[in-house]
């Protein structure tokens, strides 16, 4: 039981997983955790909820908040961010695809949080092939061949599964993290309450 | 500078707030500063966003994670829980009112944790006279005269005033908080940097 690695459930477009993305590696590591990457889409589950885009992007004030939280958590975290002048929330379909044909573990976790910096910090489109090239390049891998795999009906398919399971789990926002004994927290602002749980009760 | 309050902007019927405001004065004592308590009403708020009562109520599974988080953090932060079969969101037009005969403080602030140990401990309905009558006794008030006040125009108006002013500082949840330099932070789960901000701004 103690090897059950803590289900990380992320979204590619979403703020709040680019600073759990950022922080729970090491705060993982310190515990004995191991981490599972669960990317998944947002959008067939804002969906069901009613919504065509993200809360942020619906209820103005709200997402005028969630930039200054994020700016000030990022400051706190000594996490870089910058807001960009890119749409919001940004296409992921294409990083998500591209995280599972990577093994699940360090070279997910990395290609994941190169995304996160791309699209928070340096302002950059990560529905764009050239982006997402130059990121698998930096980090040593095969980019036409992982940009091919990424059309393959299994990944494709493991993909649409990944999002199918957060809802059988009742994930309805990102990021969410599921423990060993299955209780859900939701947000960045849980993330060492989960590690906490997830140790407690493994 | 230094004798500006934090302002404390809480709504009766929301879970959250109940625990910061059963937080908030032993951490604010331990930094030197003083609590302005502002209940205000969300109704009026949640409708200019297009909803009839709160997201917990409307969006099913993010209400059962409410209060799956809630009795979590209940427990760990060693505040009395228990879910009732009372409707949830609760009607808080009373309990606001009374709470502006107070005066702001210790006796507004006592009052109003009480309220929410009503609601959330002891599984009482906030908009029943009797149950704010016990209270208002318990707490050595005259209840007859401050239920006799929370009609009158002054204090509709008071409240209605602060509901207003609520949205314009572009407060779209409860609790929240607006620091000395006019921070505004959202939800119980940034208490303590809301604090720390205004320690640090003040």
């Amino acid at each position: 039981m103690t090897n059950t690695a803590l289900e990380f459930w992320y979204e590619f477009a979403s703020t709040y997983s680019y600073l759990a993305a950022e922080r729970i590696q090491s705060l993982a590591k310190a515990k004995g955790i191991s981490i599972a990457w669960r990317p998944f889409l947002l959008g067939p589950i804002f969906k069901s909820q009613g919504w065509n885009t993200s809360p942020f992007a619906i209820y103005e004030i709200k997402g005028k908040y969630m930039w200054r939280d994020i700016a000030r958590l990022a400051e706190k975290y000594g996490v870089p961010f910058e807001r960009s002048d890119q749409v919001f929330p940004q296409n992921s379909l294409l990083p998500s695809r591209i995280a599972l044909c990577l093994p699940d573990g360090d070279h997910r976790g990395e290609f994941s949080k190169c995304v996160y910096r791309a699209q928070f910090s340096e302002g950059k489109n990560i529905a764009d092939v050239d982006t997402i090239a130059r990121i698998l390049e930096n980090l040593g891998h095969d980019a036409d061949r992982l940009l091919l795999q990424a059309k393959s009906p299994e990944i494709k398919e493991a993909l649409f599964a990944n999002t199918a399971e957060a809802q059988t789990k009742e994930i309805f926002g990102a990021p969410s993290l599921i423990t060993a004994d299955g209780e859900l927290f939701w947000g960045d602002d849980r993330l060492e309450q989960a590690l906490d749980w997830h140790q407690k009760h493994a």
